[in-house]
């Protein structure tokens, strides 16, 4: 694990954007799954500054790490904001984006391994400590890519209900946590510090389902880019 | 993960030993981990053919992943069987060889990362499921290199007084689960029906410390070989 | 580069064994090219008891570096050796066989990097310094696979006729100096007394064309494996 | 080979600084090449806003490629240079520069090797094809780091007094085109137009020792960053 504490969210953005775009400066195939979400927001802005209308990155395939189903639109929650934020802006081509589906998750690791594998993945963490869709004490860190349940009864069911505006289609779909683990290279960010318990937790505490994503430190290859906010409750600053 | 399961002892030996050999043979410096014991024993043997009299492996660095003091004694249990069944036979130079000892061990992740990292660690597997010194419910998944207090009550310190017929010195070390992931590659060997129950628990059973060898199938790099009898139990039997 | 000089032809092949057999106990994809000829017999022999009958190489895949084509016959030259050698008796799957034939070279090196890269390559080296078929002087160091033509007035033409008792096609294809030092890894085995001088102009002399195999001691990750005989001219043993 | 066409100066500068930068977030020993002189500047200017006062580079370390020794000086030119550019603006640690001098070389591709590697090494291309100190004709590929030596007669000589005021030691010293290869990746990058027709050359050319660069081509891992102007006479914008 190599923790990199940052000046503030810019300098964060900046140094996530240095290690996905260097990893695609190759003449081999590259794979990889980015978040999507808020934190990535500005990372993205950076991207486009050095993706777009680049004819050099066909080499460079995408996987979405989770999804969930919207009651009549074609693509789901996470295909959507990947969409906006990365695949239109960066000008990534139909055939390089490989949609993983509510309905495809089955065969998704197997396809992983035979398309040569994840080179990166790169996470967010929640306040909960999930990572993807891998939700405090109901994931199994033996699990590889599996669906999440959502019944209309049911809390989460209701939040992205209010969230989205539109019903889920009570299917959602996730890596699980040996997916993620199965990549060459994880880098997880966090800024804020609404996020300063939950990384002290996941970084300095037990591995435990409690807290999925403190399962990552246990990785060869793990980076984590905080800003000084998220970083504030880690021992290196006391 | 990679299950390989073979026809006997005599092939899962020489596959190990294909593994094993087949790092050495670089131009880089190779620091590996391997384990002491008796699933080993023939492995060693195939591996002597190879290295004994060979001036080609001065690239090659060992680490023994644990240790047990003994009371009056210059090596303890691990690096006397090391030495016996490896630096030996295989004139391994002193140079080459890094001992962990119970007073050295809080320093030593630190000095394996200067080191360069581990190439590879080959682990076998207990009755209960522990690997190095990693003990059932005992472990911690997100522990690097530390103790194992033993106490003259304790029925572990009574067992190695019985087994070595010496009085062990009251501290053993061993690589924690951290420690042992963050190897590049990792091997874990098995033969004998009596190794079929705990190795379906580990491979196919969930993450957990009640089984700590559990763990390694979260690894991205990780390669099981195993007789036919260890592997009876698996579903991929059935 | 690392020089493994063995004590004659059955270590050299045993050792070549185990490189090529350890780079197939993985769980990702790997490509593989590797050579036909007199020098991989034993190889391909020991390879045979660890690779027939099993399940577990479906992830190997298999590039032949050169083709002779043959008048009236299905296969050329080296697919119909690497046939009877590898594929046949280690029972390789029709889709894990990517044939290159005198007919589809133009796309191929693009195709190997679509496919994650070669591995691995193994080659042999002839008494005049040639790899694949690479030849003296009229290689190009810069070039990937090409064509080269052969004439019926041709010496090479008649060499091949009278080898092989049918006519080639006129046309041959190698992967060029480049499409080989672009493999992650090269191995090149050679044995016996009338390779000695060759061994040491490739290893130890200028990089030059008149000397094809001389640019393989440029790769990062060049691993020579050779018996006594082979080795017997090189400075290491003076 | 990957080429990136860059806009211009300040890009070719920005994904240069990503590649190096992002190479160090790990928690691994990593061995560094770059190159002083004029290209680099902007690049070493953005690596200060993210190096300077930072904690978390304590695992890399730095190896200059060559060097010229000067009458009575401390530090060679190159030495100079990288003081003023990288290692004080960056303020890396006494301990994590392994200087090469003309008095050290012998031993210092050994040392290399022990150290583990080089993971990168970043050069510029003179206009007349040189890359590190290997001039046209002069350079051997099969060399790896060797002496020039500098006679008072020389033209070198002579260029290098004015150059720099003082009278040169009379001798230089250079990692060879071996050293450099045997790195795990090389990037090349230039700029303006005076570099347009080498880099051609370079790029696209025979592979001979008239044109030193034409053999960086070569390795596994080669990534070129060009701007606009040097890219210019390459066939990719015909």
């Amino acid at each position: 694990m190599k923790i990199i504490v940052t000046k503030d969210y810019e300098e964060m953005s900046q140094i996530s954007a240095q290690i996905v775009l260097s990893k695609m400066y190759t003449n081999k195939r590259v794979n990889m799954a980015l978040t999507a979400g808020n934190t990535p927001a500005r990372m993205y802005e950076i991207m486009k500054e050095f993706m777009a209308e680049r004819t050099y990155f066909k080499n460079v395939h995408f996987y979405n790490f989770d999804e969930i189903g919207i009651e009549g639109e074609q693509y789901g929650l996470t295909m959507r904001s990947l969409n906006e934020q990365l695949y239109c802006p960066c000008m990534i081509q139909k055939e390089n984006i490989h949609e993983l589906t509510p309905t495809n998750y089955d065969n998704y690791d197997k396809k992983i391994v035979e398309d040569g594998g994840l080179d990166l993945i790169l996470v967010g963490i929640g306040a909960d400590g999930h990572f993807c869709g891998n939700l405090p004490e109901y994931t199994k860190f033996e699990k590889e890519t599996y669906p999440i349940l959502l019944e209309e009864t049911d809390a989460n069911f209701q939040l992205l209900y209010k969230l989205i505006g539109k019903k889920p289609t009570g299917a959602t779909v996730t890596f699980g946590p040996r997916t993620v683990l199965n990549a060459k290279q994880i880098v997880l960010f966090a800024n804020g510090e609404h996020k300063a318990d939950i990384i002290a937790q996941a970084l300095e505490g037990p591995v435990t389902t409690a807290v999925p994503s403190s399962v990552l430190k246990l990785h060869p290859n793990f980076i984590v880019v905080l800003d000084q906010a998220a970083a504030s409750k880690l021992t290196l600053y006391k």
